[in-house]
């Protein structure tokens, strides 16, 4: 049986499925044959744009309600099989910006996603994406499970917060919940008009506008990207793989690459130029430096690895921002 | 200059100053002639009691209300020179019965104290109060600051969080902030008289009713216990140590005791007797084993000893509690 195979005809809730990773997860899952709902706040900003179920809209179940309102979240998670989290707030000059904000979606909604599974669905398997963000600046590469936490923004202290809820629950109520570190995810229907949602968003909307590209420092920073395709296998893999629960695992990608290698192959895409250039203070105190991480523990424990190499993924999602450029970039 | 001159005439502010140690902070700085402002919710259960300003009242400004009352919050912030925060839930059960009041009290509550020093206060010194139980089980002992975060409940999870808020606006917007991680504190005005909060209480409250006291498991489990005055000093030295902003300690006890040894002190004080009992399966769930923490980088950075040690602090709190039995007993 093949992977999407294992969730024919089960129920799944995708929480913030109609954003970036959200809506990628839920369109392979409603392809599957999966009973699909997503919850999604259409906190404006946030990446929730119904455009993303387009063409799968009619087969999943839609709900635009707050995780926030017990009410409808405590009625949506009953008899759901598979619970995937992705609801939250990812930009971390909003979490500084909004500090209060930031913690309402990403702690308190994820208090009552986890209360909610222990009242009413302590059955359901449970997979949490967090991100590589709370780590903060790397004492050691590539980043393993085991490296410190150190969170240099908002965002990083409430994500890690909202892994512990996961693993706690686990440890307590028996929940069957997966903490997935994502690190930077790129790919179709990722958020790119506003530039909140991370680096590769903001080169890929630069770039698809035929502006040229901005590094800060020597470009020669390191990054582990993953093609949103890969992240979402990951997910799925977590979900059914037993020895996965209670644990938290990195993803990542090997080779990493630098900005400067990005931003090439953005050229060669797009014909556009880039230049390096120093790194403006505000933005300087939020640098982590190099970062990649280790992927190895989730290789063991399911077997994922990355498919999709740094030209591809970028190649496909050129071609795809291309397509629906009316809706993404304007 | 004595330590407690220090604070002569400067404005200082508690919240949490009506519970056990805020209210041991706020009478030694009314009584070194501070001008001292207490902040207290009152949230039935979690330890303030106007009580416990009884003698100092008059000297101290009290204002009840909720931290969470931005305009309140904000109006006291203003020209403070000091700021201890001691407000927040500190029962590890009731963190697991309500873990949203927990994350309100103890998270958002921070982040509008650090948003109100930002914004309103930027020359403030912080001194904020978290916990041991932020690291969870022991992996060695004893634990130094270096040890691995893994928070047991949601309690230990929030005020984890509440730490890295502190230190995250040290570094970004540099707000003089420190961290205490606070061990087994107990002394006079502890809230004893219900059992949420902490062994040491529930042990005086049954010995001073004249109940014989059961210990889970072997009453072998290590700890290291604070008597609440040199907590104050711990606190007043912290603030007063530029050394020590942005930074995060232990404090601690050396010797460490065993519970037996605790509750066999408390026998010869209060003629009761005490029996070993198997772990109830509830709280073997949370339960970390042995716990003593390493208290040597508070202790070079400010030259802090704990000077009272466990039979004379115990001695102490029985006389203060005998005293006032009719306020904290029934």
């Amino acid at each position: 049986m093949s992977l999407v195979e294992k969730f024919q005809g089960k129920r799944v809730l995708v929480t913030g499925g109609l954003g970036f990773i959200g809506s990628n997860v839920a369109r392979t899952l409603a392809d599957a044959g999966a009973e699909v709902t997503v919850l999604d706040a259409l906190i404006p900003q946030h990446g929730g744009d119904l455009y993303n179920l387009e063409g799968v809209s009619e087969r999943v179940r839609t709900v635009v309600a707050d995780m926030r309102d017990d009410a409808a979240l405590n009625h949506i998670v009953k008899g759901q099989d598979f619970i995937f989290h992705l609801a939250g707030q990812v930009s971390h000059g909003d979490s500084m910006r909004e500090p209060e904000l930031d913690l309402a979606v990403n702690c308190t909604a994820t208090i009552k996603l986890v209360e909610a599974c222990r009242y009413h669905n302590p059955q359901a398997i449970l997979v949490n994406t967090s991100t590589r963000q709370v780590y903060g600046r790397p004492q050691f590469l590539p980043v393993t499970e085991e490296h410190p936490v150190e969170p240099v923004d908002v965002n990083g202290i409430n994500k890690l917060a909202a892994e512990y809820y996961h693993l706690l629950y686990h440890r307590v109520y028996d929940v069957r919940s997966v903490v997935l570190r994502l690190t930077n995810t790129y790919g179709p229907r990722q958020q790119i008009k506003n530039e909140r949602q991370g680096m590769a968003g903001v080169f890929l909307n630069r770039a698809l506008r035929g502006q040229d590209l901005k590094l800060f420092g020597t470009g020669l920073q390191l990054r582990d990207f993953n093609y949103v395709d890969d992240v979402v296998e990951a997910l799925l893999l977590a979900a059914v793989t037993p020895d996965c629960y209670g644990k938290l695992f990195n993803l990542g990608a090997d080779p990493c690459h630098s900005l400067l290698e990005f931003c090439s192959i953005l050229q060669q895409l797009c014909g556009i130029r880039y230049e390096v250039v120093p790194f403006p203070a505000d933005r300087k105190l939020i640098d982590i430096g190099d970062y990649y991480g280790s992927f190895q523990r989730f290789a063991a424990a399911t077997g994922w690895q990355p498919r999709v190499d740094l030209a591809e993924g970028l190649r496909q999602s050129v071609e795809f921002f291309k397509q629906h450029r009316d809706h993404y970039l304007t």
